[in-house]
């Protein structure tokens, strides 16, 4: 198979265009009448008007259809830590899938702190410009305070996508995983293999939607509660997890009649034994990027009856732009202004059922579907 | 005379255009190889340039050609601290005269925290977002220490703009009305009234151009060093004014035969008697909005030779937009990293050359003027 390099391509687009994205006027300030209707001294009304009801700064300003694409920098796409700088090109991107898939205007706003509190304190401060707030490629553990304390902060939907997005497209995969292996997701066993932003974030919405038996995994092994090198967030994975109590490593966890791998880790990191020695009719999501945990055909070759990736050049590509686009289109629609778990099962369910017939090599839909945006922000209110 | 009332028209505009700006996208998402070039995987290999190369970052994202506007609301119009909703509307009209006038893309970021401290920490978090800052609508006397500390800490361009946009044009407007009256700016005394935002940075602008006799006025009289009242920035204007140790009223001191009066203080302030006490053909920039100190007419009957006010339905309209504009397009388009007190007093000397022959009624160009924008750009630098 021939993998295509963009980096040339998108060192010589980026270049040539100076970014993405720009700004355009709703109407033309071609007379000094909409000077003074758009600008003083007519915006005077308009401004005291808001002030005095602050609930409709929406019905007069932008952030009726603004989001905040949002990072420090600290977990880039497969890069790691490359700091606000380097970040901006991928949230530039995101604004564009903002804007193409949901009509959304997303402004990208990387940050300079990298500390829970201080991320906060510029994410809160900043609030009242926009409409939401999409956090983005901020690292684990921070991720999670940061998005806790702003949610409680604020009265407008709140994302961490890396989580939420990556969660509920891999749950509307193993919907209809499900479908084509006959399984059934709560008496599932399943492994995940990653406990940062992702990993975090799928065994919680697993949990939420059908309580399957399921087992994270580290770079130290299985998490149980005989480690003691656990932080906090992985401490409380044994809430939804390993509640045998078992200690071991990946390879051990698999043999033991596992359903389902989850791997939000590193590349080749999953054999064609581990796969061999899965439960029949395994399911084999690889999700690391840009090389997943195991190569699809390896997989399949060892059994794997329905494989997903990352990627836009396998079959099943597990996208969060399946995702964010309608679960914020939604919300900016609906006036929501938490965004629950509820939310996020009822969006992999719509995502799922907008596969009519899945098969092994169809349990996604396609991210250019013209119907996902609308149908999922159907179900966001 | 008739003034046009606005408000009704800008109630109904900004409801139904639910804001004035949006996000467009500099090339189409339509294929999947646009998606691999500005997003995933081709966006790795620029974010990873760019990290590695953090001063090349305006050479492939979007700050290139932005330009943020931050208010937190506290000192809005003449509608003084309503809070950053209610700011809101004015920074987006701001962000269309920008990009109006200039082409930048602006971004409005409204603060929901007032502190000298919170707003730095705020600013400068989200600085690496932008390739300028332009403060607006930010009290006296914070916005002093705010400013001071963020151009301190970045390497943009900072600017707030109701400081230095209005001295820029008050020295342009001067400039002309001292050819129009055969006076030198350098002979002449001047009372600005109003020591705020505004006032401040007019005297310290007029002083880094001629050293004019000045006199600085606030609601308690002649800001001398006999006051016990003052606070620093107050304190701070002694350097530049009121060498003689005076001590009175505005009356007083205009009477003292001042050939300028500044305003930008309140409706009515002055009156047909204090402008028939100065001295012979005394100028009059009477800029508090939306009503201004004197009216033009009853400031002519009473023998002044020049009017100028800060409205657009009077001859000599005192708008920052002539200023702002420019300043910003050049600093961007020359990296320029710090706006100084020459490339102020360039801008107010391209400002006013651009009026050929300066009359009583025409002191300063038309806001609509297509040369202002390139002229200033080009003494930016």
């Amino acid at each position: 198979m021939v993998v295509m390099n963009y980096d040339d391509q998108a060192i010589k687009k980026h270049k040539e265009l100076k970014g993405k994205i720009g700004l355009y006027l709703k109407d033309k300030l071609d007379s000094q009448d909409k000077l003074s209707i758009y600008y003083t001294p007519g915006v005077a009304a308009v401004s005291s008007h808001v002030a005095a009801h602050p609930n409709e700064a929406r019905d007069y300003t932008w952030i009726n259809n603004n989001v905040a694409v949002i990072s420090d920098g600290s977990a880039v796409l497969g890069l790691g830590n490359i700091g606000p700088q380097g970040a901006l090109p991928v949230m530039e991107g995101k604004a564009m899938l903002f804007k193409h898939f949901a009509d959304i205007d997303a402004v990208p706003i990387v940050l300079n702190v990298h500390t829970a509190d201080e991320i906060v304190a510029a994410v809160t401060a900043i609030a009242p410009s926009f409409g939401g707030i999409n956090l983005e490629d901020i690292a684990a553990p921070i991720c999670f305070e940061v998005e806790d304390r702003v949610k409680t902060a604020l009265k407008i939907p709140v994302m961490h996508d890396d989580q939420h997005g990556t969660a509920i497209v891999v749950l509307a995969g193993l919907i209809n995983a499900m479908q084509v292996t006959g399984k059934k997701l709560e008496n599932s066993k399943i492994v995940v293999v990653g406990a940062g932003a992702a990993g975090t974030a799928i065994i919680k919405l697993l949990h939420a939607y059908a309580k399957p038996l399921m087992f994270a995994v580290d770079s130290k092994g299985i998490i149980s509660a005989n480690r003691t090198d656990l932080n906090n967030e992985k401490k409380k994975l044994l809430e939804y997890t390993n509640k045998s109590g078992i200690d071991g490593s990946l390879e051990s966890i698999l043999a033991e009649g596992a359903d389902v791998f989850i791997g939000v880790s590193r590349a080749g990191l999953l054999t064609a034994k581990m796969v061999k020695s899965m439960d029949k009719n395994p399911i084999i999501f690889a999700m690391a990027n840009p090389d997943p945990e195991i190569m699809p055909d390896v997989a399949k070759n060892a059994g794997a009856a329905v494989i997903a990736t990352g990627r836009s050049d396998f079959a099943n590509q597990v996208n969060n732009a399946l995702a964010f686009p309608g679960i914020f289109r939604g919300a900016l629609d609906n006036r929501v202004t938490k965004i629950t778990d509820e939310h996020k099962v009822a969006a992999a369910e719509v995502i799922a059922g907008l596969v009519e017939n899945p098969t092994a090599d169809k349990i996604i839909p396609s991210v250019l579907d013209p119907r996902l945006v609308p149908a999922i922000a159907t179900v966001i209110r």
